[in-house]
Order: C-alpha cells, then sequence, then structure tokens
C-alpha cells in the first residue's frame, strides 16, 4: 500500500510508525505489528520498523506519520510517497532462538543478529531475549570475538595516522571511578567544563591541537549496534560478560586503539569478585592477542567509592583539586590515577619499566598535567570556572561512634540518581569517610546535593531506608 | 510534578503516555522511563508506566498525553490534575533475575511477578526476559502450580451454580483445529456466523437460553496476565511449557470447569513429538489432581491438518457440513470431532464406558448437535448464512504423480496468515488431498483464497519459495 510521509515533531529516541486505524485494518496489521517500508524509486531504501501506534486523530487515513530516527535513516521529506506492507519476521530471531537453545552461534549467524538489531529488525523484547540467552549460556571466546567484530562493523571507524594511540577503560560499578554504570560517566563529568559531542571531523581537528580529547563516543556514531544493546541492558539490568568484552573491545578497536588498558575494580559491591576478575582479566588478553594490540589489565580494589565527590560537578571538583599542583585533592583517587597513567607510560615505552608511575606523578605535580586538560577543555570548546554543588543540601551525620566497616557501592550510586545525577550536574554526593576510618556521633558522613528540593526529600528518605554505610 | 491529563485518540493496545520534552527534562526522565501517575485524592489510584514518547507537539509542557488504556485504568476525566514522578524498578525484576539465575521461585514471588505484569509495572523487554527464564530452566510442579494460581488470581471468575461444567481445550499447532496459534483460532471461526465477545452478565443470559456458548475468553477479562504473557510470547514465537500449562489451566479454573478435556496433538510438524505429550500429559493430569477437578488427556495425531478449509470461513463451512444431517463433510474431522465429544459423554457419566463415540455419533446424525449449534449461534446473536471464500483465488497443481509425503502444519498456517487470516475472514486455504493420498500430475492440491489481490500474490510467491507439501 502507498502512503505518504507524514513527520512527527517527536524524539523518542528510537522509530516510531502510526497508522490510521482504517489503514491498520485494511492492511491487517495491529500495534506491535513489524512493517516495512520502502522508497518508490529504482534502487528502493528499505526500513523495517514496528507499528507503535494506531490511531485516528494524529495521521490521516493516506499517510503513515514517522519519527525523526526513521526519516534520518530513510532520508526521507514530508509527504514523499512510499509502500508499505507486512514484513517476515527477521531470519536473525531463529538464531536468538538456536542461542536460547544453548547451541553455538557462527560468525555469519552472529552478524545476522547485530545487523538485524542496528537495522531495527529485532524488537526491543527480541533483543531482550538475545541478551538473556548470552546471559544464562555465556558466549564462547570465538563467539565473543564474532561480537566484538560484528558490532565493530556496525558503525563508523575513527581513522588516525598515529603512532601512539592509546586507550583506557573501567568497567565500571566504583562511584568517582568515571564509568557509564555509575552516577557519572567520564562524559557526563567532562560535560561539566566542556563539550563532549562532536562529529568525527571536529575530533580530528582537536586531535591536532591537543593530540588528546575526553569525549562521547556516541555521538561519533562508532558502535551502533553496541548503544542499542546497552539501553536495552540498562533497562533489564543485566550484563552479560560476552557483550560487555565485545563492547568495550569494540569501541577500543574503533578507534584504532594500539595501546588498551582495561580497569577491572573487584571485591565486595563491585560488579565482580575477584575470581571473576582475573577470569575477565585473561579474556580480555586472549582477545586483545586476536586483534594484535597490546593489551594490560589491572585489578584494582573496588570496594568502596573512591575520591570524595560522586556525581559531575562533585567529581570534577575532585579531578580539578588533583589536577591544579596548588590544591590538594583526594588522596586514593591521585593513587590510582597516577598508578594508570603510569601503565600507559610504561607500555607506550614512554616510561621505563617500573618508572611509570614516578614519571606520571612528576607530570602531575609539575602542573603539565593541569595544563594538557586545561588545553583539552579549551579545544572542546569549554573552559575551567567556578564549579558550585546543588543549592538544596541535606548532611548525613553519624548516629554512633565508631569504623566504617562498609560503603554500598550500588547503593550510593542509586542514592546520587535519586538526587539527580546524571541529568542534573550539581546534584550529588559528598562523602567525608572511607572505609576503615574512624568516625565520632554526630560527625558529618556525607552530604547530599541537589537541584530540586523534592529530589532531595527523596534521597534523604532513600538514605533512611537503606543501609548504604554500615558503622560498627 | 503535578499535570494535566490530556487523552489521546489512540489505540495502542497498550498503556502510552506522552511528557512535552521540558517537562521530561525537568523530570529527569528520558524515553522509556518509569514514572507513577498519581491521582490528587486521599485515597489515590496509582498506575505505573513506561513514557513512550517525549515531543513538543502534541502535548503541551503542563500535561501528560496519555492513550484510552490509562484512562480506563485509573478511571481518569480530561484536564484532571494528576502527580507525576519518577518510579522505582519494581522488586519483580529482581525475581525475574532470580529465575533467570535457576533458583526457584516461592508462591509470593510468582504472585508478584504477575501482579507487576497486570499492572503494567514491568515493560515489555523485563516479560521477554521472564519468558526466557522460563524457557530455558522450565519451571517444576510446585512453580507451575503457583504459576496457574497468580495468573487465576490476575482477573475475573465466572461462578455458575452448575453440575456439569464441561470444557475442551487443544494445545494447537494443527491447522483446522480450532486453537489460537493456527490461522483460526475457535473465536475467529464462531465469529464468521455469530458474535463472539459478550460480559460476564450477558453470557450468563446465554447459557439460561442454551446451556452452551463458544466466545472468546479475553472479552471476559478473566485472565489478563495470560493475555499480557501471551501478546510477547507469539512476539518472540516461543511458548515456555509452565506458562503453557498456566493460561490452559487458569483458563479452565476461571470457568469454573468439572471436567476437562485436554487434546495434545502430536508429531512431526506439530507443537510436540511423542515423547514430550506423553511428559506433558503427566504434568495436566498432576495439576488437574492438585486443583481437584476430573481431567483427561488424549494424544492425537497431529501430523498433518484435519479436514479441508484453513481459515475462518473454509473452516466454518467444513463444521456446518459435519453437523448438517443431510451434507457430508471432511471425514478425518468429524471422526476427532466425536471422539472428542464422546470422552466428555463418558467423563461426565452422560455416556456408559466406551459408548462415548456411539452416543455422539448418534447425537450427530439425529440433527441434535447440529439444532443445539443452530440456537448457540442465535443465542450469540448471530445466524446460519451462506459462506463464500475469498473473492482472489489460486489454485495449486501437482507437478508430478506420486504420493504425498509430507504436508507442513506450520508452513500451511503461515500461507494461510500471509493470504489475510484470521483478520480477512473469508481468506485461507482448501486442500483437496491428504497425507498418503495419491495425486496425478496437474491435480489440484490446493486453492489458496484472499481477499486482496496483493496478498494473493504474496501467498503465491511464499508457496513457490518453500516445500509446504511433499510428493514423492
Amino acid at each position: 500500500m502507498q502512503l505518504k510521509i507524514k513527520f512527527l515533531k517527536w524524539s523518542a529516541g528510537i522509530p516510531v510508525a502510526m497508522l490510521h486505524k482504517e489503514t491498520a485494518k485494511k492492511l491487517g496489521i495491529h500495534t506491535k505489528a513489524r512493517i516495512y517500508l520502502r522508497t518508490l524509486i529504482k534502487h528502493p531504501k528499505e526500513f523495517h520498523t514496528i507499528v507503535n501506534i494506531i490511531g485516528d486523530h494524529i495521521v490521516k487515513k493516506n499517510e503513515i506519520a514517522v519519527s525523526s530516527e526513521i526519516k534520518e535513516r530513510m532520508n526521507l521529506s514530508n509527504n514523499q510517497k512510499i509502500e508499505i506492507g507486512l514484513a517476515e519476521t527477521p531470519i536473525s530471531l531463529d538464531l536468538i532462538k538456536k542461542k536460547l537453545n544453548n547451541q553455538e552461534l557462527s560468525e555469519n549467524e552472529i552478524k545476522e543478529i547485530v545487523i538485524d538489531i542496528v537495522g531495527n529488525e529485532l524488537s526491543e523484547s527480541e533483543i531482550a531475549l538475545f541478551i538473556s540467552s548470552m546471559y544464562i549460556h555465556g558466549m564462547n571466546l570465538r563467539e565473543t570475538i564474532y561480537l566484538t567484530k560484528a558490532i565493530l562493523k556496525s558503525g563508523n571507524i575513527f581513522k588516525l595516522n598515529k603512532k601512539f594511540i592509546a586507550d583506557k577503560h573501567c568497567i565500571g560499578g566504583v562511584p568517582n571511578n568515571k564509568a557509564i554504570t555509575s552516577a557519572a560517566g567520564t562524559a557526563d563529568t567532562m560535560e561539566v567544563l566542556a563539550q563532549v559531542g562532536f562529529s568525527v571531523d571536529k575530533l580530528k581537528k582537536i586531535l591536532k591541537k591537543t593530540n588528546a580529547f575526553l569525549v562521547w563516543g556516541g555521538a561519533m556514531g562508532m558502535v551502533p549496534a553496541d548503544e542499542e544493546i546497552i539501553r536495552i541492558e540498562k533497562e533489564l539490568k543485566i550484563d552479560p560478560e560476552a557483550q560487555l568484552l565485545a563492547s568495550i573491545m569494540s569501541k577500543k578497536l574503533a578507534v584504532g586503539s594500539h595501546y588498551i588498558l582495561i580497569d577491572i575494580p573487584y571485591g565486595e559491591n563491585a560488579k565482580v569478585s575477584l575470581s571473576k576478575a582475573v577470569k575477565l582479566k585473561k579474556k580480555f588478553e586472549k582477545i586483545g592477542k586476536y586483534f594484535k594490540k597490546k593489551l594490560e589489565v589491572v585489578l584494582t580494589k573496588g570496594d568502596q567509592p573512591i575520591g570524595n565527590g560522586i556525581g559531575p560537578v562533585l567529581e570534577m571538583i575532585d579531578v580539578l583539586k588533583i589536577l591544579d599542583p596548588k590544591q590538594q585533592g583526594p588522596k586514593d583517587l591521585e593513587t590510582k590515577s597516577v598508578f594508570l597513567a603510569g601503565k600507559i607510560l610504561e607500555m607506550t615505552g614512554k616510561a621505563k619499566k617500573s618508572q611509570g608511575i614516578k614519571k606520571a606523578e612528576e607530570i602531575l605535580s609539575s602542573g603539565m598535567a593541569y595544563k594538557k586538560f586545561k588545553q583539552i577543555i579549551q579545544a572542546q570548546d569549554g573552559a575551567i570556572k567556578k564549579l558550585i554543588p546543588g543549592k538544596f543540601k541535606h548532611n548525613i551525620l553519624s548516629d554512633k561512634n565508631g569504623k566504617i566497616l562498609e560503603i554500598n557501592n550500588k547503593l550510593i550510586n542509586l542514592l546520587a540518581r535519586i538526587a539527580g545525577c546524571p541529568t542534573d550536574k550539581s546534584a550529588g554526593i559528598y562523602l567525608y569517610a572511607h572505609k576503615y576510618d574512624k568516625i565520632k556521633k554526630n560527625e558529618k558522613l556525607l552530604t547530599i546535593y541537589s537541584e530540586s528540593e523534592s529530589r532531595l526529600n527523596e534521597a534523604v528518605k532513600f538514605y533512611a531506608k537503606n543501609s548504604i554505610i554500615i558503622i560498627k
């Protein structure tokens, strides 16, 4: 059936299509049916999507209303005529079921699934099925490598003619460790001072000036398959190991990194236990070897938050204090940063074996690191400025004399999120004490900051209801 | 935040909520976020839903647009003010993950999950996760009984003061066997001649007249949890055994059946193999015993379509030919129907052991069955009328002399669906031959009927591309 395109000023973040109820009836289409959209030219563009809404209000009988995502993917213009019809279930759903039945997938089969995820051929429930099959049965090394390759192929590759491309990644789980699952990812924190979403062209210009950047990979369109899978993983709150490996490795490969440093925080309330961290390390090393990269994995203690601030503004305050030689930042965060930087200096041969930390400390204490950071901020259209945490705040005091036995990472992250992180940049938590510190009754444990009173109240209530910090 | 309700003339079939982009930003809400809606009265009604769309077009900053499903669930009026906020992830998602990690669920845990499915607390992807956890790990008898109870509790119960309530159910998979997964369910076929969607009150009136009905259970609001799970199972094309058992049993319990006959067709291209059918039979019997019902399970050969017609009109034509003593219908379908009816007559004591078939045949050949059927049709606001298959048709001829070795049930159902079933009532397939029949070159194998030329062409193409009937 031929229909006219109507654009909806919607931002669903995902493709949305809407039909008039009589048109839907004529086509025998129900809500959630899979349809194809095909342009009427010699070499037609085709796109598959789910019919989200059937109505008689916004869309006419001879129209199909689509969101901006479909418009852009198909390069459509308003009132353009296109062909619509019922689409068949993609073969990739059978392949997902193969995995669900614990059969190994081939390279082509994994490619097919990833292509259909990016191509919007698979619904969210179907992608959830794929995620759960990976979660339950796992993937062997072969499958994980195929998944990495398929995700890598789903997007753009960032080609640079540089000898040293170094890249550090943390698997996350520890507050203030600047990872995507915490209350503030690296990009969220950088956004406090600078822009983080750039086109590949603009990034190349930034690199010419600074030889470094701190940006949000999503804007580069590098690994769209990964983003789609992660979006649903976040909703389901499960994170299968194969996808974690493929997600990280595909991003490192997409930017052409030669030197890759992976940080795996382990321990109580971290994402992984020590034994799981050791296993994960081996897998990373094998995949790194397969792709002929110089890859090192460090296991770091991750049983409590690092630094004092949690949330974009509060974490950036910690960072600036460490970088600025005239100020004193949280020592634990400084030590870890210098350790990781030292590793990269050694990996790239910029420092001799076991001299990396010393060299990194010199770069930091001399102010060179701070200078370079300011240069990057400027190149990314930003500037160093005075940072102020959220205007609504509440202090949490210790209710007894004792020793801090536990600070629950997951609950601290959740507390910061309830206070408004990462959307509200100045929301977050300031921690005054760490694990094993002694504390007196009525001494300040932490301050919750928020941009709204209601969010602050919700966070305070959440703190009261949960055992976030245990003192004995 | 307080917002005004705006109704959307949408029929999404599922709850849809839409916010202005600035409102969403203020609340820190992204598309797919879970929110609560709470009425501003002393004992407020609360409903959780996903924000499907964020826009600046249809909805104002001080409004939330909702689809009719939310309106009805919360009994809202236009412009009514309600409180909106971010909702926490339901605990049931953790319970689903427990099952995903292969741990047994308790009665309360299963109840919690089912309540959240019906309450719209769980997203489609999250329900998909539950389905996949059942699919992979299965459920033991205890869990299956808890699931049955929870689904039963999710809806209305049909209370009748009758001594004999008998109910026949087929697990499906065989064309023309009148089951929900085929090209025409019982209700689809009945709808050719009568109404099938009635309120519980109206059904009680029908029963007074006829002592029987053939209706669509969905309209009775009996097991909403089951409907929601099945909707997603259909999309995923997986059908976990525990859900199949709970789905069937909860519906039988909701109508208060004392006598339950379950038909499990088995064999090549059926839903289950013989060995699986035997296992399923035992499970049905155990659950029936638990609920103190007289339950029998028959295993029937299901390796090919039964009867000649496939699709609502074509199947009803078969049915009327069998019921009318003056006509001759397909013998295989008649034999099976008489066998099942005989079983019920024996179970209820209306016929002596091994005399059921004979009694059923008498009822059929005397015209009593036809008379009762006409009475039911009339009570359900319908009438017997002349039935004509779709006006566009195409004959498929045998391309050789030989013997029919296989008729693929799944592909035949799909073929009928492509032709328009079950939405287009007169679409479908007429089969001239069955398995093991001899056939000559150019003899008619089947006719495809459709209500539209394009659907007919698609069906003809589909037949050409697939091995639906194998002749050797």
